[in-house]
């Protein structure tokens, strides 16, 4: 969700406080006895806290709905009263308002001399405003009250524990609708809800919070994302590596991790030779890799990639899903090379990030390039100020090599460099730093890199760091969503169902998936005892993309129906002819929805 | 290393310690100040321990040799002479021989009243034998003066440092021969050494020790094992998983390993929420995802497979290369079974096994099937001895329907199950447990997994758990050892190099490498200034399996001249046809030394 603050003299702020007034007064209208709370604008509308019983049941919220248009409909003027402090607290007290005689005495207490009412109606309200000027102005087809919940008095367990009821409310009834759609979207997309349906990851409280299991379907995601990632960077002139997942502590007190960032990092292992670490980064080792050999500049630029898996204790109550975790395996990689070299590595990092994101139909980002307070030069980063100048400008130049557009942002960079994060926003909404590109001015230095260069001379490479897939865990919590949890083809756990309309096309349609098994495809039969409609039904909430039906005539014509998820029509043809396209489909990773690809 | 002990009564035994007499004698005859310490037959040899100043030379051995010869030629009769403790201990004492006195005086006190003296020729020395009748029976031609080393009189580093002088000794000349040709194709081929030349892999005490870290080459190999694994996994019907490397303590609390089996894990790591393990299994994390949905009987049996890593806290001194380690990624799975699938499930992951081996060659193993006593239910294991009794007789089953030979061994099981052990004996001759493959029979109880059968009960499954290909670090240090580093060209870090005659053809063959690459094909080209001469000796050097060669008519052709890694012969064809037969022989797994490919 997004988090922007309204502005309280924004129409919508003033929208969204009148209906809370609107709201209380509805409340007080069939529940004389409620005392009143607090009740403010909040992010998409607004809520009021009421102390009453029984409590609001859920069947009352259309009639309260139904009264706040008639009072809107009444065109009540919201007018602004001051009151002497002293005054008001006697008033309030007066008329029983415990809580709000509570909020006017604390208020006196800080000094406020006279406090303001709003009065609309019958109705009125300490509160400071503002608000529309008429109940005529507030638009009765764009708010919703949406739920009741309990809240305690000023939000203390040890206060009283009140009814809050929420309210939608926008300026237009589109935006509502638009705002209840994105919603049940998010619900019904929730990588949460669906990484459980489609058994794609569990946890487990005896394993440990924030440490997925990845189950079977889910496994198929994280080794095609990483055949994908094997793949390209072949293509694009990396090599893989492999490095342990702990290591003594030594070497993150020379990348400056430890002691600095020790609360992020889990716990120590005190073996005997010293203390061991899980790591919290894959740098480090990187490093170490470059430095086990001697390095020249025919060896630069030098890609190192591992789909290396990083520690990090998160608190356990940030921990979700696959968005917060302690343990997330990143598409990393660290490409050595020459200060010659940057600019066209860095360009060539986000044309890479380009790449992935055109594949996965990915459109809804934005690049930040994060640049130094150069002001701040020895505080929020290391190295000379000549050297990130440098830096920023071959940053800047690699960026507009690569043609992306980019925001600059300055007293954002790590203290180790400048660097680039992409800012996806999914579908339902949610902004999430996916992947980032860096360079890194500073471990050269710390871990002692060299290489020999034309002029004989040690120099110092310099470090790109980069993941454009991000981590298994974010990404594929972001491709859940993305896609609905209906994966284009060659990332499907489940590629094809096969399903015959009859249990006696069962053998004829499992030679079939056989066939398909032996190309590696990801085949299963239903040959289940369920009707031919529930097979059909079934297939559609597993979310698998391609349905391959069998009755008599395919079987007689060696055939398949085949239906695409979503899709109303289905397509017949030969066999062999299907497992072709869908092969093709499957190698060349064509995502049919968006490469108009038959069927 | 053979283990094997030597029976004394042997004839091999009498000629090495007859040999170690020869040996001082001949000592003695060119440093007749040298005091003798013990001179006993071991593995492959002898050696004797001299006190003596300056030591001697290498230069010395060979002397020491013909020495040796000149006795044996001179058939002195090996004569046992019993003679009183005391009186021996007095003659030894005014032979100034300290060692031999210590050695006499301590048999004394331990009882012994008579000692024994072997005297040959000029040369005697206090001794139990058996010996040889004469130096003649002593093979002049099988023996060979090895090495000199340093040792502590009687072991113990508060005594003099002695020099111990190391013979080989072998029943005939074609022994030695052998042996000396097996201890230098070792050396040669060792792992260790290998892995360094071949930057295959390396280890930092930074890093840690026991924690490699797998250069580019060297994860290559686990990548293409990987894939081999996946593939043959898909088709033979497993499934993928992937779980967390560290766990809350409780899961092994459950399983048993703690607290009994902590002593070889990694120290806890102390979360605010209870202490955090590295795993020293994958097992109970894939029980946890058995467990995560209800399991029918319509889902097994159900085969979990991951390369998952676990961890054991060998002690330092243990570890070695890739072979003793800290960190290992297993080829793991676990197949849950109903009992009546129990005995076809295990005699197919036999002939995985078989379908493993056949492919890389592995010709020299035998099969060591390890049952309980079952004298020593409750205590050696766990369960009831009727359900060991059952257990047995299917594995027994199993392995005659798999048709592979095996060796039963009682006593041996693990606490959980009878196992099978793949001891394979590698072309240096050192004896590994490689693979395995057992029954479980209890952790299904310990982890309450269950399945709906077919009669609508709850079941417990069987449980198998199976590592074919071990872990990487083992087989991999198994496969460079096997191969020479020269590996099949689907496993070689580098596929094929192309080798330009003279630079002029630089470019062009960089087109091939290209053309070569696009296909996945891992290929480089040598375009550095070296001579063609020296390009082709550093081809061999390097092992990559396959050189391309490109000269004038080559590159006329648009053809290339294929030679194999070890041939003399090397045969032209057009590129095009060259790099089909390549592409089919990495994508088949065809070993050129064993499929008789062409060329």
């Amino acid at each position: 969700m997004n988090r922007q603050r309204l502005d309280p003299d924004s129409r919508l702020y003033r929208i969204r406080h009148s209906l809370s007034h609107v709201l209380a007064q509805a409340v007080m209208e069939i529940r004389p006895e409620a005392k009143l709370g607090y009740g403010p604008p909040i992010e998409n509308g607004f809520y009021y806290d009421f102390d009453l019983h029984p409590p609001l049941a859920p069947e009352d919220l259309p009639r309260l709905e139904k009264i706040m248009r008639r009072i809107i409909g009444a065109d009540q003027r919201f007018e602004r009263e001051d009151v002497p402090a002293e005054e008001l607290i006697e008033r309030l007290r007066g008329d029983g308002a415990i809580y709000k005689t509570e909020n006017a005495e604390e208020m006196r207490d800080n000094g406020q001399k006279v406090l303001s009412v709003y009065r609309n109606g019958p109705f009125s309200d300490m509160c400071e405003g503002p608000h529309v000027t008429s109940t005529k102005e507030l638009p009765a087809d764009a708010f919703k009250i949406d739920s009741l919940a309990g809240a305690y008095w000023r939000g203390s367990e040890e206060n009283k524990m009140l009814q809050r009821v929420y309210g939608l409310a926008f300026e237009n009834k589109t935006e509502l609708k638009e705002f209840l759609a994105k919603r049940e979207l998010a619900k019904e997309r929730d990588h949460r809800k669906l990484g459980a349906e489609l058994q794609i990851f569990t946890i487990s409280d005896e394993v440990g919070r924030g440490l997925p299991l990845w189950m079977p379907n889910g496994t198929v995601l994280r080794d095609e994302l990483e055949k994908l990632a094997k793949e390209t960077e072949f293509q694009w002139g990396y090599q893989r590596v492999s490095t342990p997942h702990i290591t003594k502590e030594g070497l993150f007190l020379k990348s400056g991790h430890l002691p600095y960032y020790a609360a992020d990092m889990f716990p120590p292992m005190e073996g005997d030779e010293g203390n061991y670490y899980l790591k919290p980064m894959n740098c480090p080792l990187h490093h170490m890799i470059y430095k086990a050999i001697p390095r020249s500049y025919r060896d630069l630029p030098l890609r190192l990639a591992e789909y290396g898996t990083c520690y990090r204790y998160e608190q356990s109550g940030e921990l979700s899903g696959l968005l917060r975790v302690r343990a997330m395996a990143m598409n990393d990689a660290h490409i050595y090379c020459a200060e010659e070299q940057t600019r066209e590595e860095f360009a060539s990092v986000m044309r890479l990030h380009s790449f992935y994101y055109d594949l996965f139909g990915i459109e809804n980002y934005w690049v930040r390039l994060s640049l130094p307070d150069l002001a701040a030069a020895g505080k929020k980063f290391v190295g000379h100020p000549d050297v990130w100048a440098r830096a920023e400008k071959l940053v800047i130049e690699a960026m507009e090599d690569s043609g992306i557009p980019f925001e600059a942002v300055r007293g954002e960079a790590a203290f180790y460099g400048p660097k680039i994060d992409m800012q996806l926003r999914n579908v339902i909404g949610r902004e999430e730093t996916v992947s980032t590109n860096q360079l890194d001015l500073i471990m050269s230095e710390r871990f002692d890199l060299t290489y020999i260069g034309k002029d004989n001379e040690r120099h110092r490479p310099q470090i790109i760091h980069r993941a454009p897939l991000g981590t298994h865990e974010r990404f594929v919590a972001f491709l859940i969503e993305h896609y609905g949890g209906v994966f284009p083809t060659w990332l499907a756990p489940v590629q094809v169902r096969l399903i015959p309309v009859a249990p006696a096309f069962n053998a004829y349609v499992q030679g079939l998936r056989d066939v398909l098994r032996r190309g590696f495809v990801r085949a299963e039969v239903d040959d289940s005892g369920d009707s031919f409609g529930k097979k059909i039904r079934s297939g559609a909430t597993s979310k698998v993309p391609n349905l391959f039906i069998v009755g008599q005539k395919e079987a007689s014509d060696s055939a398949v129906s085949w239906k695409r998820h979503g899709a109303k029509a289905q397509i017949t043809l030969p066999f062999d002819k299907a497992r072709e396209m869908l092969q093709k489909e499957i190698s060349e990773r064509i995502d049919w929805r968006r490469d108009d690809g038959e069927p």
